[in-house]
């Protein structure tokens, strides 16, 4: 029995009008499968009104009936949707996450799915062409409705992929797919047909607006064929894939930015053993991620470290870090928030040098300094002031002609 | 364990300010019970909301799926309420048909309550203090989300109290308790402090709207005490018991109006056996209640039949009459919807002679004329001419003297 998952997200199940073109995308899907399995987030601005809602009810709400609450936006979608297949004569049932079951841990707000029964869901099959999955959420262990947390409905897709062993995920967005830089940066930025689980994964800041991370992860632990697309247009959009062949391997596949980033600096630092665990594990206590380290060589006894974390999360990072300041006398904390990060990503970094070399002599030609460098495998990353990042990435997309397809 | 099940109903939980209200009546009820089970229906203006959804998307909407949509708002309900309780300190949390789970058969949007499972509600009860129910749902064999009907959530009320032996089942509405006529038509109509459940039952036209009819078959089944009262006053309502002690028992309870009859004669209708059937049969099959019902003595094999239906349900069964004609020469069918049916209940009259006699003369002496009559062991209903409805009302409580306490 060939599967296709398709998952559409809130813009495209916002209304009536868009829900009878998913529709048709469904149709469409089913002549080339057997059977549909379909995912749906809820409509547009649903998540939103019932967690101001929940704002309204309580000043701090409680996550477990919080998610009892948001989870309905995924049910209304999946239950409005099941009701067009089915006056379109399609034999179609919507399913919820406690039907499945899909199995969560019990971190309701951000749970985790721990497995997917699939006998049901074969056996539904056997019933109906199309089942129409409530995003989003699933069941913990005492049996309390869990939510995956923002984007969960590409996971929970990629999940049910990898558990029915599906011919392919399609997951339907907004825009065309992935994008060598964003178009709205780079005019001649190219649409990606392929792009690798790795490459997908450092493209978070990027990614984030196409594919909810957690669902790469999950693609790429179960080599899940994922086919991301555009609901309104049709076209071919970008395929992520476990890796392409050597001889069609580009360079790099793409440049990123992300705003999202804010500086500390601590300045006149002892340095002594343990006092990056007395920095960082306060951090990591608050739930505070760091992005970017750095640490200077030491001086006297004293170094500079320096360290990124997200603009929402400067205050409480501060907030922390004047609280172990009576610990390191002193030490002098500083912060900036007009900073961003420039990244170029390519697996096919790995085998070829000097990619770093020609990114940052790119940079310096156009007089944008680098602050901070942090380099993986197939990522550089450097962080700049936020006033160049136009200029950065159009410069990095054009030094390194991502405009033209190596494909083509 | 001394339980306490409380249900409140759609204008009880619609905002915030009223659901503080309803959380007040909780805690007083837990200061008289060990535990509580609390069941809300949706906010006032939820289900037609989702109803009017469903409408939108589909001519004809999947009863099954219809289900899954509207049962989002005892959710919603139930997952705030939980909110607001935890927010107080109280060890709370919402409970969804399917976690208890309450089963239900397949008839999607009036489904029947086949069995309650008390184990994990037991279970919870020891770790909670209060259990926010969703009412009105439930789940099929199929392990569908269904729904129970109109009012539902009072059957699921009295059915919890009586899976759990429960010590009380107060059912919290926007009037005070049940009347001896509507106050709205008689100005001294008097709150009963007793009412029995085969009363009440009979009361249905009016009781319909404090209680659900259903719920008072439950109720009368189990013998679940249960105490109708007011979410706005908090005082003393109409408790539901299988029987008053003799020398209390009133004559008489109450007189009830039904605004919602319309009359349907068949004249000439040739009288032959079989004929009945041939009429209540294909409207039964159209799934059209038949109320009252008179059949004038026959006369040259052709007699006058004459009966009542819902008022929705008129032109329905016209067209049904319009069907059957063809097979009955000569029939003339009739119709008129200006009738109303009042009705005298008491289980008192059981032992005293002589009530319809006195209904009827009181009526003659207010001119009104009596169109049909139909009697039971506990209730003389006469359908009348609704232009005199309200002055029928008012006779008959004056002239049985309903206002005046038979207690006191």
């Amino acid at each position: 029995m060939n599967i296709l998952v398709q998952k559409f997200g809130g813009t495209s199940v916002a209304n009536l009008e868009r829900m009878r073109l998913v529709r048709e995308r469904v149709k469409l899907g089913l002549a080339g499968a057997d059977k549909a399995v379909v995912v749906l987030s809820a409509r547009a601005g649903e998540t939103n009104r019932l967690l101001a809602l929940a704002e309204e009810w309580s000043s701090n709400p409680d996550p477990a009936e919080r998610d009892v609450l948001i989870s309905t936006g995924e049910q209304t979608s999946a239950a409005l949707f099941a009701m067009l297949l089915r006056d379109d004569g399609l034999k179609a049932r919507s399913v919820l996450g406690f039907q499945i079951p899909i199995l969560t841990d019990e971190e309701y707000g951000k749970a985790r799915i721990r497995s997917i029964e699939a006998d049901r869901l074969r056996a539904w099959l056997k019933d109906y062409d199309v089942l129409v999955v409530a995003g989003f959420q699933g069941i913990s262990p005492s049996g309390q409705v869990s939510t995956l947390g923002r984007g969960g409905s590409d996971t929970s897709a990629v999940a049910l992929a990898a558990a029915l062993k599906a011919g392919m995920c399609e997951i339907y967005t907004d825009v065309e797919g992935v994008y060598t830089a964003d178009p709205g940066i780079v005019s001649n930025a190219r649409k990606l047909d392929y792009i690798v689980y790795d490459e997908m994964l450092e493209m978070a800041s990027m990614g984030a607006k196409v594919l909810e991370i957690r669902s790469v992860e999950f693609a790429r632990r179960y080599s899940v064929p994922v086919h991301v697309r555009s609901t309104f247009t049709g076209t071919r959009g970008t395929m992520l894939i476990k890796e392409v062949k050597k001889m069609e391997q580009a360079l790099l596949s793409g440049v990123t930015q992300d705003k999202d980033q804010a500086r500390i600096t601590l300045r006149a630092c002892p340095d002594r053993p343990g006092v990056s665990a007395g920095i960082f594990g306060p951090l990591a206590q608050a739930g505070i991620t760091v992005d970017m380290i750095v640490q200077n060589p030491s001086l006297d006894g004293v170094t500079d470290m320096t360290f990124t974390v997200s603009r929402k999360d400067l205050l409480k990072a501060l907030a922390v870090m004047e609280e172990e300041r009576g610990r390191m006398p002193g030490m002098e904390v500083l912060h900036d928030s007009n900073v961003c990060k420039v990244s170029l990503i390519g697996v096919g970094m790995r085998n070829h040098s000097g990619v770093a070399a020609k990114a940052f002599e790119t940079l310096a030609r156009e007089n944008v300094n680098i602050l901070m460098i942090s380099t993986s495998e197939i990522k550089i990353s450097c962080l700049i002031e936020e006033k160049y990042i136009e200029l950065a990435v159009r410069a990095l997309h054009e030094a390194f002609d991502l405009g033209k397809s190596a494909e083509g």
